[in-house]
């Protein structure tokens, strides 16, 4: 494989130094069975691109994969598993089309980044948007206190969204109020460790940053939300109908579930589950701010210390200049996906699930030698 | 791989002897390619599911997979390419959307089997759906004469599936009328063969019939109808926004776009085009119907001859026990994917592009040798 980097104790690929905030890293063994599946998956004697969704094998993966995410995330059981197409980018129209009954119907949503800046774009087709708080005027660098908000007790349902890929902010706490219906969006941190279930109505996550590739949404929808669930939707964009074919109403994107289950047994065989893998990102968090929060007036995190997401680290490097010459430095390294997003540039590093500790070791090797030498320059 | 028989000349894998109506066969040496793709893209370093969509190497499979579509149809300069999610059940809905402005716009349906049936569900919650010609209660076993249909020349828009996949009916000349924007569902016979795209507006497909994987939609839209679109829809739902976008507004399936693009490549390069491909189809049609027009109380077609598709042939044998004799016999010679679709049981052969002269060739002395011993039995 080509762009390998030698490190004490082994060899890292290319694809375990992919720092991409998605789509990004997979774990090396899910990558081989993957391979393996293009030509025959195990047992089937076809490939997995020519294996029809209406075959008894693809039920299985259906409800398998539905079944490992129940039980990694101790799913109640009035939850519904979805795996839908569209991206995030489809909920957030699909999900105000379908709870909100008449223009009069107020839905409270937080503003706290890029994401969820995007999220809040059809919500007043359908009903009246109230933005609860509003991070914007202080460039997305923090959180609300999950006590200074004041959500409606007569709102629909709560939006937030838990983790913003792009500017590298996490709640670490869970906002709204426990009457009223909570949505979140957790598409670049779902999986990456437990959360109480119990508190949300419904939680949706596309696939390319923890799960798999890109191309599949989960939806994980309580079964009391799903009941105020408009009927009178097109086809496609009515939960009922997906709940009632049990994900498969249309054909669905069957390598991208397929893979995702493969990721779902690796959590759940190969890394143990979501305590531990809660416990790898901590470390890889630590790993790296021991270089970062060394040297602030280098290394300058967008996010305010009490909002850093484990998952994503965006920053600026003290001049545009240092910036090109660090992407370009760590290219020539073996590194990748560590451009900031367009829409704020700089340099950014997600640690998703797929980021092993030792390719977090690599990198933080990397970044203070990047600083050593920047220290010596002339 | 397992399933392999042998052939005269060769063997054929379990992968080439798939003739589910979709997902299906796909070339073996796009398979081989998509394999290697999985480890590291040639010249990226990086598996194709790490790969972020963001990157310069997928602007370029998006745009040279939208050339090659060009090319091979020859499309006027005013028709954008798009590829999107959610499969031809989206477009159902999304098309009315977009096109009917008022509810007293008038959209024109044919109603030709279970996909055209399917077509028309969302229709009626945008303007006024009217059924020109409806197959149902003969059974779907015709498609209608062009000349007899009677368009409305005030219609929106007219939209007909050109190849019903479930019944294996298949129209063979373009109906509608050329002074209303004809919009055709061709997913399942979509770069199967020539066709005269000037006299469309609109065409889908779905991938997963000649074009890839599950999880990829091709929407060719002519600019004129563009600007017919309404933009007060939800977001992802605005063909406006993908247009803009050239197909990356929101992530889209990497994976799914990029074996799209191989298919393209393989029917240029080693098929040699479109004309060629349909050569290599009415052959396999003609090697068929030598088994099966010679004994028609055997091998009891659902549609008329004059109906008959090029892609799929839907069937019943003599007894239901037959039915399952067959399937079990077909299974264990290496076959797959032979049972017809659930809503109306029997036998069904589909036959797009990744299915192989040879392949057909196997499975035509297999029917011979099942009609035989049928024959010969006590």
């Amino acid at each position: 494989m080509a762009n390998s980097t030698v490190l004490a104790g082994g060899v890292l690929t290319g694809n375990e130094l992919n720092f991409s905030a998605g789509p990004g890293a997979l774990p090396r063994t899910v990558l081989e069975q993957v391979q393996q599946a293009i030509v025959e998956v195990p047992g089937q004697g076809l490939s997995v691109l020519g294996l029809s969704h209406r075959t008894p094998w693809f039920r299985d993966v259906v409800d398998e994969a539905a079944e490992n995410i129940r039980r990694l995330l101790d799913l109640p059981s009035d939850f519904h598993v979805l795996f839908l197409q569209g991206g995030s980018s489809l909920q957030f129209g699909m999900i105000p089309q379908a709870l909100l009954q008449t223009p009069q119907d107020r839905a409270d949503y937080l503003v706290t980044g890029y994401w969820s800046a995007r999220s809040i774009e059809d919500v007043s087709r359908f009903g009246r948007l109230n933005v609860l708080w509003n991070g914007a005027s202080q460039g997305y660098r923090m959180l609300p206190p999950a006590a200074s908000l004041q959500p409606d007790p007569r709102a629909a349902y709560f939006h937030y969204v838990s983790n913003e890929t792009v500017e590298g902010l996490q709640f670490s706490e869970i906002p709204g109020r426990d009457d009223v219906p909570r949505i979140c969006d957790m598409s670049s941190d779902f999986l990456s460790a437990p959360i109480d279930a119990r508190r949300f109505s419904l939680i949706y996550a596309h696939a390319q940053k923890n799960l798999g590739p890109a191309g599949v949404t989960v939806v994980l929808l309580r079964d009391d939300l799903l009941a105020r669930c408009r009927r009178d939707v097109p086809t496609m964009l009515d939960f009922h109908r997906h709940v009632e074919a049990r994900s498969i109403y249309n054909t669905p994107p069957v390598f991208a579930i397929y893979v995702l289950l493969l990721i779902t047994r690796w959590l759940r065989d190969e890394v143990g589950g979501l305590a531990e893998m809660a416990a790898i990102h901590q470390q890889k968090s630590q790993r790296l701010a021991s270089v970062f929060d060394n040297r602030p007036e280098f290394w300058r995190l967008h996010a305010a210390p009490t909002a850093r997401s484990l998952m994503n680290l965006a920053m600026r490097l003290p001049t545009p200049e240092l910036e090109s010459q660090f992407l370009r430095d760590a290219q020539a390294a073996g590194f990748s996906g560590l451009e900031g997003h367009r829409s704020v540039g700089g340099v950014r590093l997600s640690l998703y699930n797929g980021v092993t500790l030792a390719a977090v070791d690599c990198l933080a090797d990397f970044l203070r030698e990047f600083e050593a030498r920047w220290d010596t320059a002339p």
